[in-house]
């Protein structure tokens, strides 16, 4: 048996794309850092501030999420009983949308702290590069995050009632299924010319907005690149939304209009 | 006519309260700022990384909120004049619950380029105090962010069918008025026995987390202070909610169970 008292793993949120993005203490807590394990979507700059740690890419693409899950879980574990200091670094926020709870609830059975230092999700990234409050008096008082990604043991929720019946709507993970996620908001009530906007690369050097109304949101969709992309839908888009149609088609880099 | 080019303003999220919450880019603004007008809740270590700045406090607790904004967004206008790096800063995050757009739409159509600054909000920060997730494989898939609070010009819409709709519902401002909270969730729909938890001074030295079941959350909000309180309600909160229960109720300074 190891002697030594167990370290600390940290769930720590690298907020939605920039560096600078990050909290200081997010920051201080990676300068400390023993051993990281990070997702596939987080910035290169934020891993390399954990400039001491042995570093883990712990991306679920090739293995089924479930075995990935536990194999993280596994070795967080094991790295709190090596090391006093371990970083678990999420895209985002760590608390939304991601499997944070399973692995707290890993770490807890297994007797070691956890610690959760929260980042910037990124509904509000979106809505400071959009410069849109997703919240405005007189006109929507509450905003509802939703995901229509579901994983392999994922009981259904009706998560669509709860995008209807938000004032404002911010959708994540959702851009590839956006003729569904159209079709089903419409079903559901949502008016077709409800203004929405697609933020893609949020906050990077490539980021794309990219506005319109609801019923256009698979041709929208379709000018995405392969970067991680969060759809906002309110009124609280129409003033951005109508601007944006009045400018010119050609001002490539700027605001894309749906023309 | 000033001949000097306007100055920018920049939106900034302070973040829950704990100072090092803030971003890294915030951190770095606030220290080149030449102009800062802070709201009532932001934390004087936040506010002290403006070092070279004009500081101005900009609470709304005397005036009608109408006539304070509007001589918000005036002082605003005048301090990009006159400076070139102007901050709003303004807690948690901007984007949600605030007055930002008024604040934004004032400053463009007087010209000023306006950036904003993501933060920290209450519902993240609460869910990473509590260490239990938003958002839970097979639970829930959604959540949103309501407030009971209008403003003296608020159009009434349905905030509570967002609330009972969501998988979790996160609600701002509305610990003193949790009575007619409680009451109007289980109209309804909402059954009395789902877990809530109400977070106050979230980040602070001082932080207190009560938890317990929907009905009890006139007599949880009744212990609190005077600081600001974050209720978290729905599923997720279950497996805390009954560990709060089994704790001796004598545990001062840790969680409190609704005994």
């Amino acid at each position: 048996m190891n002697s030594t008292p167990p370290g600390k793993v940290y769930l720590v949120g690298a907020g939605p794309g920039a560096a600078d993005l990050l909290t200081l203490r997010a920051a201080r807590i990676l300068q400390n850092a023993d051993a990281l394990f990070y997702d596939a979507l987080v910035h290169p700059e934020v891993i390399a501030l954990a400039a001491r740690a042995h570093k883990v890419a712990v991306g679920k693409r090739c293995a089924s999420h479930s075995t990935a899950q536990l194999f993280i879980n596994k070795r967080l574990i094991d790295a709190a009983r090596r090391h006093a200091t371990v970083v678990r670094l999420k895209g985002g926020d760590p608390m939304l949308f991601g499997r944070a709870q399973e692995e707290i609830d890993a770490l807890h059975r297994a007797g070691i702290e956890v610690a959760v230092i929260p980042g910037i999700t990124a509904a509000l990234a979106a809505s400071a590069a959009l410069k849109v409050s997703l919240t405005r008096r007189g006109m929507s008082r509450n905003v509802a995050f939703v995901t229509p990604r579901v994983g392999d043991t994922e009981k259904a929720t009706d998560w669509i009632a709860s995008a209807a019946a938000a004032d404002t709507a911010v959708v994540y993970m959702g851009s590839r299924e956006a003729a569904a996620l159209a079709r089903d908001l419409i079903a559901r009530g949502v008016a077709p010319d409800t203004p929405v906007a697609i933020v893609e690369n949020i906050s990077l050097a490539d980021e794309r907005q990219h506005l319109g109304r609801l019923r256009e949101l698979e041709s929208l969709s379709s000018r995405l690149g392969s970067g991680p992309a969060t759809i906002v839908l309110g009124q609280v888009l129409r003033e951005k939304a109508a601007a944006a149609r009045s400018e010119p088609c050609a001002k490539e880099g700027a605001i894309r209009k749906a023309c």
